[in-house]
Protein backbone atom coordinates (compact mmCIF):
# COMPACT_ATOMS: atom_id res chain seq x y z
CA UNK A 1 0.00 0.00 0.00
CA UNK A 2 0.94 3.48 -0.42
CA UNK A 3 1.18 6.57 1.67
CA UNK A 4 -0.69 9.55 0.78
CA UNK A 5 3.26 11.49 0.88
CA UNK A 6 4.14 8.47 -1.67
CA UNK A 7 1.06 9.12 -4.08
CA UNK A 8 2.03 12.97 -3.66
CA UNK A 9 5.24 12.46 -4.29
CA UNK A 10 4.20 9.98 -7.90
CA UNK A 11 1.96 12.77 -8.89
CA UNK A 12 4.22 15.42 -8.63
CA UNK A 13 7.22 13.81 -11.37
CA UNK A 14 4.36 14.92 -13.95
CA UNK A 15 6.46 18.74 -13.35
CA UNK A 16 9.73 18.95 -13.99
CA UNK A 17 10.33 21.32 -11.10
CA UNK A 18 9.20 18.46 -8.82
CA UNK A 19 11.12 16.02 -10.45
CA UNK A 20 14.48 17.87 -10.30
CA UNK A 21 14.11 19.16 -6.60
CA UNK A 22 13.73 15.31 -5.58
CA UNK A 23 16.33 14.38 -8.08
CA UNK A 24 13.77 11.63 -9.26
CA UNK A 25 11.68 9.97 -12.13
CA UNK A 26 9.14 8.04 -12.81
CA UNK A 27 8.59 5.02 -15.05
CA UNK A 28 5.62 2.59 -15.53
CA UNK A 29 5.95 -0.80 -16.87
CA UNK A 30 7.50 -4.06 -16.58
CA UNK A 31 9.33 -3.70 -19.89
CA UNK A 32 10.88 0.24 -18.99
CA UNK A 33 11.23 -0.80 -15.30
CA UNK A 34 13.25 -4.12 -16.26
CA UNK A 35 15.30 -2.29 -18.51
CA UNK A 36 16.39 0.33 -16.21
CA UNK A 37 17.22 -1.98 -13.24
CA UNK A 38 18.74 -3.95 -15.42
CA UNK A 39 21.36 -0.95 -16.78
CA UNK A 40 21.55 0.19 -12.91
CA UNK A 41 19.39 2.24 -11.75
CA UNK A 42 18.43 3.16 -8.34
CA UNK A 43 14.62 2.75 -7.71
CA UNK A 44 13.14 4.61 -5.03
CA UNK A 45 10.28 3.08 -4.75
CA UNK A 46 9.09 0.11 -6.83
CA UNK A 47 5.13 -0.80 -6.32
CA UNK A 48 3.17 -3.34 -8.39
CA UNK A 49 0.23 -5.57 -8.29
CA UNK A 50 0.51 -9.26 -7.06
CA UNK A 51 0.79 -9.84 -11.19
CA UNK A 52 3.95 -8.61 -11.54
CA UNK A 53 6.93 -11.03 -11.80
CA UNK A 54 10.11 -9.46 -11.42
CA UNK A 55 12.79 -12.50 -11.80
CA UNK A 56 15.83 -11.43 -9.68
CA UNK A 57 14.37 -9.01 -8.53
CA UNK A 58 14.72 -10.22 -4.69
CA UNK A 59 17.12 -7.31 -3.83
CA UNK A 60 14.54 -4.98 -4.04
CA UNK A 61 11.69 -4.11 -1.84
CA UNK A 62 8.27 -4.04 -3.59
CA UNK A 63 4.88 -2.56 -2.51
CA UNK A 64 2.15 -5.05 -3.41
CA UNK A 65 -0.56 -3.17 -4.24
CA UNK A 66 -4.40 -3.57 -5.25
CA UNK A 67 -4.88 -3.20 -9.43
CA UNK A 68 -7.47 0.01 -7.83
CA UNK A 69 -4.47 1.48 -6.17
CA UNK A 70 -2.21 1.28 -9.32
CA UNK A 71 -4.76 2.77 -10.75
CA UNK A 72 -5.33 5.66 -8.88
CA UNK A 73 -1.46 6.43 -8.47
CA UNK A 74 -0.36 6.22 -12.15
CA UNK A 75 -0.28 8.69 -14.61
CA UNK A 76 -1.23 6.19 -17.41
CA UNK A 77 -4.24 5.76 -19.16
CA UNK A 78 -3.72 2.22 -19.09
CA UNK A 79 -1.46 0.93 -15.96
CA UNK A 80 0.78 -2.06 -16.41
CA UNK A 81 1.07 -3.96 -13.37
CA UNK A 82 4.11 -1.44 -11.58
CA UNK A 83 5.45 1.66 -11.58
CA UNK A 84 8.62 3.13 -10.10
CA UNK A 85 10.27 6.00 -9.01
CA UNK A 86 14.38 5.93 -10.40
CA UNK A 87 17.23 8.55 -9.08
CA UNK A 88 17.90 10.46 -12.03
CA UNK A 89 21.75 9.89 -13.49
CA UNK A 90 24.25 12.81 -12.82
CA UNK A 91 26.44 12.13 -15.96
CA UNK A 92 29.29 13.95 -16.59
CA UNK A 93 29.70 15.33 -20.22
CA UNK A 94 32.78 14.55 -21.49
CA UNK A 95 33.63 16.10 -24.72
CA UNK A 96 36.62 13.64 -25.28
CA UNK A 97 33.87 11.14 -25.93
CA UNK A 98 32.53 12.99 -28.56
CA UNK A 99 35.19 12.97 -30.55
CA UNK A 100 34.78 8.79 -31.37
CA UNK A 101 31.39 8.93 -32.75
CA UNK A 102 28.07 10.38 -34.06
CA UNK A 103 27.01 12.77 -31.49
CA UNK A 104 23.35 13.87 -31.57
CA UNK A 105 22.84 17.58 -30.85
CA UNK A 106 18.98 18.64 -31.10
CA UNK A 107 17.51 22.77 -30.89
CA UNK A 108 14.97 22.91 -29.13
CA UNK A 109 12.69 19.54 -29.84
CA UNK A 110 9.30 20.48 -27.72
CA UNK A 111 6.98 17.51 -28.13
CA UNK A 112 7.70 14.86 -25.89
CA UNK A 113 7.02 11.97 -27.86
CA UNK A 114 9.19 13.04 -30.80
CA UNK A 115 12.21 13.22 -28.01
CA UNK A 116 11.15 9.46 -26.89
CA UNK A 117 11.33 7.79 -30.17
CA UNK A 118 14.62 10.13 -31.03
CA UNK A 119 16.11 8.23 -28.10
CA UNK A 120 14.82 4.86 -28.70
CA UNK A 121 16.10 5.42 -32.44
CA UNK A 122 19.36 6.96 -31.34
CA UNK A 123 19.84 3.32 -29.26
CA UNK A 124 19.19 1.06 -32.34
CA UNK A 125 21.72 3.14 -34.08
CA UNK A 126 24.25 2.72 -31.15
CA UNK A 127 24.39 6.70 -30.82
CA UNK A 128 25.33 6.88 -26.92
CA UNK A 129 24.95 10.75 -26.42
CA UNK A 130 22.68 12.95 -26.99
CA UNK A 131 23.36 16.87 -26.31
CA UNK A 132 20.63 19.19 -25.62
CA UNK A 133 19.88 22.57 -25.82
CA UNK A 134 18.62 23.95 -22.48
CA UNK A 135 15.04 24.35 -23.74
CA UNK A 136 14.59 21.12 -25.20
CA UNK A 137 11.46 19.21 -23.04
CA UNK A 138 13.35 17.25 -20.28
CA UNK A 139 14.05 13.90 -20.86
CA UNK A 140 12.62 12.44 -17.65
CA UNK A 141 9.07 13.78 -18.76
CA UNK A 142 7.04 10.81 -17.85
CA UNK A 143 5.76 10.97 -21.51
CA UNK A 144 9.17 10.96 -22.60
CA UNK A 145 10.52 8.18 -20.37
CA UNK A 146 7.50 5.82 -21.40
CA UNK A 147 7.97 6.65 -25.41
CA UNK A 148 11.94 5.46 -24.91
CA UNK A 149 10.63 1.91 -24.18
CA UNK A 150 13.86 1.32 -22.38
CA UNK A 151 16.18 3.37 -24.28
CA UNK A 152 16.28 5.95 -21.72
CA UNK A 153 18.37 3.13 -20.17
CA UNK A 154 21.42 2.76 -22.34
CA UNK A 155 21.11 6.56 -23.89
CA UNK A 156 22.77 9.55 -22.08
CA UNK A 157 21.37 13.43 -22.35
CA UNK A 158 22.91 16.50 -21.55
CA UNK A 159 21.16 19.33 -21.18
CA UNK A 160 24.01 22.45 -22.31
CA UNK A 161 24.11 25.80 -24.19
CA UNK A 162 24.70 25.31 -27.69
CA UNK A 163 26.12 28.18 -28.54
CA UNK A 164 29.18 27.13 -25.74
CA UNK A 165 29.25 23.70 -26.75
CA UNK A 166 29.33 23.73 -30.46
CA UNK A 167 32.35 25.78 -30.83
CA UNK A 168 34.15 24.36 -27.87
CA UNK A 169 33.71 21.02 -30.21
CA UNK A 170 35.00 22.36 -33.45
CA UNK A 171 37.81 23.86 -31.99
CA UNK A 172 38.91 20.81 -29.56
CA UNK A 173 38.31 18.23 -31.87
CA UNK A 174 37.81 19.79 -35.75
CA UNK A 175 34.90 17.23 -35.73
CA UNK A 176 31.83 17.89 -38.57
CA UNK A 177 29.10 19.47 -37.75
CA UNK A 178 25.83 18.80 -39.87
CA UNK A 179 22.47 20.23 -39.05
CA UNK A 180 19.46 18.70 -41.43
CA UNK A 181 17.23 21.74 -43.50
CA UNK A 182 15.04 21.60 -45.69
CA UNK A 183 17.04 22.90 -48.32
CA UNK A 184 20.82 21.81 -48.01
CA UNK A 185 23.27 18.80 -49.91
CA UNK A 186 21.46 15.61 -49.80
CA UNK A 187 22.07 12.95 -47.65
CA UNK A 188 22.56 10.21 -50.71
CA UNK A 189 25.30 12.26 -52.77
CA UNK A 190 27.21 13.81 -49.23
CA UNK A 191 29.85 11.56 -47.62
CA UNK A 192 28.53 11.89 -44.60
CA UNK A 193 31.94 11.36 -41.72
CA UNK A 194 31.80 10.19 -38.41
CA UNK A 195 32.78 10.48 -35.50
CA UNK A 196 30.26 14.39 -36.04
CA UNK A 197 27.97 16.06 -34.65
CA UNK A 198 24.36 16.21 -36.39
CA UNK A 199 21.81 19.18 -35.30
CA UNK A 200 18.16 18.79 -35.85
CA UNK A 201 15.69 21.31 -35.11
CA UNK A 202 12.45 22.52 -33.07
CA UNK A 203 9.45 20.96 -34.67
CA UNK A 204 8.25 24.42 -36.34
CA UNK A 205 10.87 26.81 -36.91
CA UNK A 206 13.91 24.13 -37.11
CA UNK A 207 17.32 25.06 -36.48
CA UNK A 208 17.46 28.46 -34.81
CA UNK A 209 19.96 31.02 -37.14
CA UNK A 210 22.46 31.36 -33.50
CA UNK A 211 23.15 27.63 -33.56
CA UNK A 212 23.19 27.28 -37.62
CA UNK A 213 26.34 29.91 -37.53
CA UNK A 214 27.90 26.31 -36.08
CA UNK A 215 27.74 24.25 -38.69
CA UNK A 216 29.83 22.57 -41.19
CA UNK A 217 27.51 21.26 -43.77
CA UNK A 218 23.74 21.55 -44.11
CA UNK A 219 21.85 18.28 -45.41
CA UNK A 220 18.88 17.67 -46.67
CA UNK A 221 16.80 14.40 -46.93
CA UNK A 222 15.97 14.52 -50.85
CA UNK A 223 11.75 13.90 -51.37
CA UNK A 224 10.38 11.87 -54.36
CA UNK A 225 10.21 11.94 -56.82
CA UNK A 226 13.15 14.75 -56.47
CA UNK A 227 11.62 18.10 -56.76
CA UNK A 228 8.26 17.01 -56.27
CA UNK A 229 6.11 18.84 -54.34
CA UNK A 230 4.19 16.99 -51.59
CA UNK A 231 4.26 16.99 -47.79
CA UNK A 232 6.02 20.48 -46.94
CA UNK A 233 8.09 18.71 -44.34
CA UNK A 234 8.95 14.97 -42.28
CA UNK A 235 8.37 14.22 -38.06
CA UNK A 236 11.77 15.54 -36.69
CA UNK A 237 11.46 11.98 -35.27
CA UNK A 238 11.14 10.34 -38.99
CA UNK A 239 13.94 13.04 -39.98
CA UNK A 240 16.58 12.14 -37.48
CA UNK A 241 16.29 8.56 -38.04
CA UNK A 242 16.49 8.59 -41.89
CA UNK A 243 19.49 10.51 -41.47
CA UNK A 244 21.18 8.61 -38.61
CA UNK A 245 20.29 4.70 -40.59
CA UNK A 246 21.98 6.76 -43.54
CA UNK A 247 25.35 7.56 -41.35
CA UNK A 248 25.09 4.42 -40.37
CA UNK A 249 24.96 2.78 -43.88
CA UNK A 250 27.62 4.78 -45.20
CA UNK A 251 29.84 3.76 -42.29
CA UNK A 252 28.97 -0.15 -42.36
CA UNK A 253 27.21 -1.13 -45.87
CA UNK A 254 28.83 0.62 -49.02
CA UNK B 1 -22.27 31.00 -34.50
CA UNK B 2 -22.74 27.41 -34.47
CA UNK B 3 -26.24 26.03 -33.82
CA UNK B 4 -26.44 23.07 -30.95
CA UNK B 5 -26.21 20.78 -33.73
CA UNK B 6 -23.63 21.59 -35.28
CA UNK B 7 -21.33 21.68 -32.50
CA UNK B 8 -22.85 18.06 -31.40
CA UNK B 9 -22.31 17.07 -34.94
CA UNK B 10 -18.24 17.83 -34.14
CA UNK B 11 -18.04 16.59 -31.44
CA UNK B 12 -19.26 13.29 -32.91
CA UNK B 13 -16.63 13.24 -34.98
CA UNK B 14 -14.24 11.42 -32.75
CA UNK B 15 -16.01 8.51 -32.91
CA UNK B 16 -15.71 6.15 -35.95
CA UNK B 17 -19.22 5.52 -35.99
CA UNK B 18 -20.45 8.73 -36.30
CA UNK B 19 -17.90 9.51 -39.00
CA UNK B 20 -19.01 6.78 -41.32
CA UNK B 21 -22.54 7.16 -40.78
CA UNK B 22 -22.39 11.14 -41.29
CA UNK B 23 -20.07 10.51 -44.08
CA UNK B 24 -17.77 12.91 -42.43
CA UNK B 25 -14.51 13.85 -40.84
CA UNK B 26 -12.95 17.11 -38.78
CA UNK B 27 -9.81 18.90 -39.15
CA UNK B 28 -8.29 21.87 -37.58
CA UNK B 29 -5.53 24.45 -38.31
CA UNK B 30 -5.24 26.79 -40.83
CA UNK B 31 -2.38 24.74 -42.10
CA UNK B 32 -4.55 21.39 -43.09
CA UNK B 33 -7.71 22.64 -43.94
CA UNK B 34 -5.88 25.14 -46.10
CA UNK B 35 -4.16 21.66 -47.89
CA UNK B 36 -7.53 19.94 -48.11
CA UNK B 37 -9.50 22.59 -49.79
CA UNK B 38 -6.67 23.07 -52.45
CA UNK B 39 -6.66 19.19 -53.13
CA UNK B 40 -10.47 20.07 -53.90
CA UNK B 41 -12.37 17.99 -50.60
CA UNK B 42 -16.04 19.53 -50.03
CA UNK B 43 -16.13 21.63 -46.88
CA UNK B 44 -19.62 20.72 -45.21
CA UNK B 45 -18.64 23.25 -42.22
CA UNK B 46 -16.23 25.35 -41.98
CA UNK B 47 -15.98 27.92 -38.76
CA UNK B 48 -13.15 30.00 -37.01
CA UNK B 49 -11.97 33.00 -35.66
CA UNK B 50 -11.90 36.38 -37.11
CA UNK B 51 -8.36 35.60 -36.87
CA UNK B 52 -8.68 33.42 -39.62
CA UNK B 53 -7.62 35.16 -43.22
CA UNK B 54 -7.86 32.39 -45.64
CA UNK B 55 -7.11 34.10 -49.31
CA UNK B 56 -8.99 32.85 -51.98
CA UNK B 57 -11.58 31.32 -50.24
CA UNK B 58 -14.75 32.91 -50.99
CA UNK B 59 -16.11 30.36 -52.65
CA UNK B 60 -16.75 28.88 -48.97
CA UNK B 61 -19.41 30.10 -46.50
CA UNK B 62 -17.39 30.54 -43.01
CA UNK B 63 -18.73 31.33 -39.81
CA UNK B 64 -17.28 33.31 -37.47
CA UNK B 65 -16.63 32.13 -33.83
CA UNK B 66 -14.89 33.68 -30.86
CA UNK B 67 -12.14 32.74 -29.52
CA UNK B 68 -14.17 31.42 -26.64
CA UNK B 69 -16.87 29.46 -29.36
CA UNK B 70 -13.99 27.75 -30.81
CA UNK B 71 -12.58 26.02 -28.12
CA UNK B 72 -15.30 24.83 -26.89
CA UNK B 73 -16.31 23.24 -29.81
CA UNK B 74 -12.85 22.21 -30.77
CA UNK B 75 -11.43 18.71 -30.14
CA UNK B 76 -7.66 20.19 -29.59
CA UNK B 77 -6.42 21.22 -26.63
CA UNK B 78 -4.84 24.36 -28.30
CA UNK B 79 -7.57 25.15 -30.46
CA UNK B 80 -6.48 26.64 -34.18
CA UNK B 81 -8.23 29.80 -35.61
CA UNK B 82 -10.35 27.86 -37.88
CA UNK B 83 -12.17 24.06 -37.83
CA UNK B 84 -13.80 22.29 -40.85
CA UNK B 85 -16.14 19.09 -41.58
CA UNK B 86 -15.11 17.72 -44.39
CA UNK B 87 -16.57 14.97 -46.72
CA UNK B 88 -14.79 11.59 -46.83
CA UNK B 89 -13.53 11.12 -50.38
CA UNK B 90 -14.73 7.76 -52.23
CA UNK B 91 -11.78 6.41 -53.67
CA UNK B 92 -11.96 2.75 -55.66
CA UNK B 93 -9.37 0.90 -55.35
CA UNK B 94 -7.94 0.51 -58.82
CA UNK B 95 -5.77 -2.27 -58.48
CA UNK B 96 -3.81 -1.70 -61.48
CA UNK B 97 -2.46 1.83 -59.71
CA UNK B 98 -0.53 -0.83 -57.79
CA UNK B 99 1.48 -1.95 -59.94
CA UNK B 100 3.16 1.14 -61.06
CA UNK B 101 5.07 2.37 -57.98
CA UNK B 102 5.62 1.10 -54.21
CA UNK B 103 2.87 0.63 -52.28
CA UNK B 104 2.28 0.77 -48.53
CA UNK B 105 0.20 -2.32 -46.69
CA UNK B 106 -0.43 -1.65 -42.90
CA UNK B 107 -1.28 -4.70 -40.88
CA UNK B 108 -2.98 -3.65 -37.61
CA UNK B 109 -1.54 0.02 -36.67
CA UNK B 110 -3.23 0.96 -34.30
CA UNK B 111 -1.89 4.25 -32.84
CA UNK B 112 -3.22 7.39 -34.24
CA UNK B 113 0.04 9.40 -34.01
CA UNK B 114 1.46 6.51 -35.69
CA UNK B 115 -0.83 6.27 -38.53
CA UNK B 116 -0.69 10.07 -38.81
CA UNK B 117 3.34 10.22 -39.54
CA UNK B 118 3.35 7.22 -41.95
CA UNK B 119 0.75 9.44 -44.11
CA UNK B 120 3.25 12.56 -43.94
CA UNK B 121 6.12 10.60 -44.47
CA UNK B 122 4.07 8.31 -47.49
CA UNK B 123 3.60 12.05 -49.25
CA UNK B 124 7.03 13.10 -48.98
CA UNK B 125 8.73 9.84 -51.16
CA UNK B 126 5.49 10.45 -53.22
CA UNK B 127 3.57 6.67 -51.95
CA UNK B 128 0.08 7.44 -53.34
CA UNK B 129 -1.81 4.57 -51.49
CA UNK B 130 -2.11 3.29 -48.90
CA UNK B 131 -3.37 -0.33 -48.38
CA UNK B 132 -4.86 -0.83 -44.53
CA UNK B 133 -5.99 -3.81 -43.14
CA UNK B 134 -9.54 -3.57 -41.19
CA UNK B 135 -8.62 -3.12 -37.98
CA UNK B 136 -5.68 -0.49 -38.97
CA UNK B 137 -6.53 2.58 -37.04
CA UNK B 138 -9.33 5.07 -38.95
CA UNK B 139 -7.55 7.74 -41.20
CA UNK B 140 -10.57 9.98 -40.33
CA UNK B 141 -9.71 9.77 -36.44
CA UNK B 142 -8.85 13.50 -35.20
CA UNK B 143 -5.28 12.69 -34.23
CA UNK B 144 -4.33 11.04 -37.33
CA UNK B 145 -5.78 13.44 -39.44
CA UNK B 146 -3.97 16.30 -37.10
CA UNK B 147 -0.62 14.04 -37.60
CA UNK B 148 -0.64 14.26 -41.10
CA UNK B 149 -0.46 17.88 -41.19
CA UNK B 150 -2.29 17.72 -44.53
CA UNK B 151 -0.81 15.42 -46.16
CA UNK B 152 -3.97 13.55 -45.83
CA UNK B 153 -5.31 15.81 -48.86
CA UNK B 154 -2.85 13.82 -50.87
CA UNK B 155 -2.40 10.36 -49.91
CA UNK B 156 -5.31 7.34 -50.48
CA UNK B 157 -6.22 5.00 -48.08
CA UNK B 158 -8.16 1.73 -48.49
CA UNK B 159 -9.33 -0.86 -45.90
CA UNK B 160 -9.33 -4.30 -47.08
CA UNK B 161 -9.53 -7.41 -46.55
CA UNK B 162 -5.37 -8.43 -46.67
CA UNK B 163 -5.85 -12.07 -47.21
CA UNK B 164 -7.55 -10.96 -50.55
CA UNK B 165 -5.74 -8.26 -51.73
CA UNK B 166 -2.69 -9.78 -51.20
CA UNK B 167 -2.21 -13.10 -53.12
CA UNK B 168 -4.62 -11.30 -55.98
CA UNK B 169 -1.85 -8.67 -55.98
CA UNK B 170 0.77 -11.16 -56.75
CA UNK B 171 -1.40 -13.77 -59.17
CA UNK B 172 -2.04 -9.97 -61.15
CA UNK B 173 0.69 -8.71 -61.06
CA UNK B 174 3.67 -11.01 -60.08
CA UNK B 175 4.93 -8.00 -57.98
CA UNK B 176 7.39 -8.55 -54.81
CA UNK B 177 5.84 -8.02 -52.02
CA UNK B 178 8.61 -7.25 -49.15
CA UNK B 179 7.63 -7.21 -44.79
CA UNK B 180 9.36 -5.57 -42.18
CA UNK B 181 10.78 -8.00 -39.54
CA UNK B 182 13.28 -7.85 -36.88
CA UNK B 183 15.08 -10.78 -38.39
CA UNK B 184 15.03 -10.76 -41.87
CA UNK B 185 17.35 -9.52 -44.98
CA UNK B 186 19.45 -6.09 -44.40
CA UNK B 187 17.79 -3.45 -46.42
CA UNK B 188 21.27 -2.11 -47.53
CA UNK B 189 22.56 -5.52 -48.72
CA UNK B 190 19.27 -6.47 -50.82
CA UNK B 191 18.29 -5.51 -54.02
CA UNK B 192 14.99 -3.56 -53.39
CA UNK B 193 12.13 -3.49 -56.81
CA UNK B 194 9.74 -1.25 -57.62
CA UNK B 195 6.98 -1.46 -57.79
CA UNK B 196 6.54 -3.45 -55.17
CA UNK B 197 4.37 -3.90 -51.72
CA UNK B 198 6.05 -3.57 -48.79
CA UNK B 199 3.85 -4.74 -45.48
CA UNK B 200 5.01 -3.04 -41.76
CA UNK B 201 3.10 -4.89 -38.75
CA UNK B 202 1.25 -3.97 -35.59
CA UNK B 203 3.15 -2.00 -33.28
CA UNK B 204 3.51 -4.90 -31.05
CA UNK B 205 3.09 -8.21 -32.57
CA UNK B 206 4.39 -7.12 -35.76
CA UNK B 207 3.18 -8.84 -39.22
CA UNK B 208 0.10 -11.57 -38.61
CA UNK B 209 0.98 -14.68 -39.44
CA UNK B 210 -1.61 -15.38 -42.00
CA UNK B 211 -0.47 -11.63 -44.00
CA UNK B 212 3.47 -12.53 -43.82
CA UNK B 213 2.45 -15.85 -45.64
CA UNK B 214 1.86 -14.19 -48.79
CA UNK B 215 5.12 -12.47 -48.59
CA UNK B 216 8.19 -12.61 -51.06
CA UNK B 217 11.04 -11.47 -48.86
CA UNK B 218 11.52 -10.48 -45.55
CA UNK B 219 13.49 -7.64 -44.73
CA UNK B 220 15.07 -5.81 -41.61
CA UNK B 221 16.97 -2.70 -40.50
CA UNK B 222 20.36 -3.62 -38.91
CA UNK B 223 20.86 -2.14 -35.86
CA UNK B 224 24.75 -0.58 -35.64
CA UNK B 225 26.92 -1.85 -34.19
CA UNK B 226 25.71 -4.91 -36.54
CA UNK B 227 24.47 -7.23 -33.88
CA UNK B 228 24.87 -5.28 -30.94
CA UNK B 229 22.21 -5.92 -28.21
CA UNK B 230 20.82 -2.31 -28.03
CA UNK B 231 16.80 -1.76 -28.18
CA UNK B 232 15.01 -4.50 -29.37
CA UNK B 233 12.85 -2.60 -31.84
CA UNK B 234 12.39 0.90 -33.87
CA UNK B 235 8.80 2.63 -33.40
CA UNK B 236 6.71 1.29 -36.67
CA UNK B 237 7.00 5.05 -37.98
CA UNK B 238 10.46 5.25 -37.71
CA UNK B 239 10.83 1.48 -39.41
CA UNK B 240 8.58 2.62 -42.20
CA UNK B 241 10.58 5.89 -43.06
CA UNK B 242 13.90 4.78 -43.19
CA UNK B 243 12.88 1.67 -45.25
CA UNK B 244 10.81 3.95 -47.64
CA UNK B 245 13.67 6.32 -47.60
CA UNK B 246 15.86 2.78 -48.78
CA UNK B 247 13.67 2.00 -51.22
CA UNK B 248 14.05 5.35 -52.38
CA UNK B 249 17.19 5.89 -52.52
CA UNK B 250 18.22 2.97 -54.50
CA UNK B 251 15.48 3.70 -57.00
CA UNK B 252 17.36 7.41 -57.69
CA UNK B 253 20.66 7.73 -56.46
CA UNK B 254 22.37 4.21 -56.40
Amino acid sequence: MLSKNQKKLIASMAQKKQRDSHGLFLAEGPKIINELLDAGFTPHLLAGTSEWKAPGRQNYETLVLSPAELSSASLLKTPQQVLALFRQPTHTLNNDAIKEDLTLVLDGIQDPGNLGTIIRMADWFGIKKLICSKDTVDAFNPKVVQATMGALARVQLFYTDLDSFLPACKKDHHLPVYGAFLEGDNIYTSSLKTPALLVMGNEGRGIRPTTSQHLTQRLTIPSFPPQSSGSESLNVGVATAIICAEFRRQQGFS
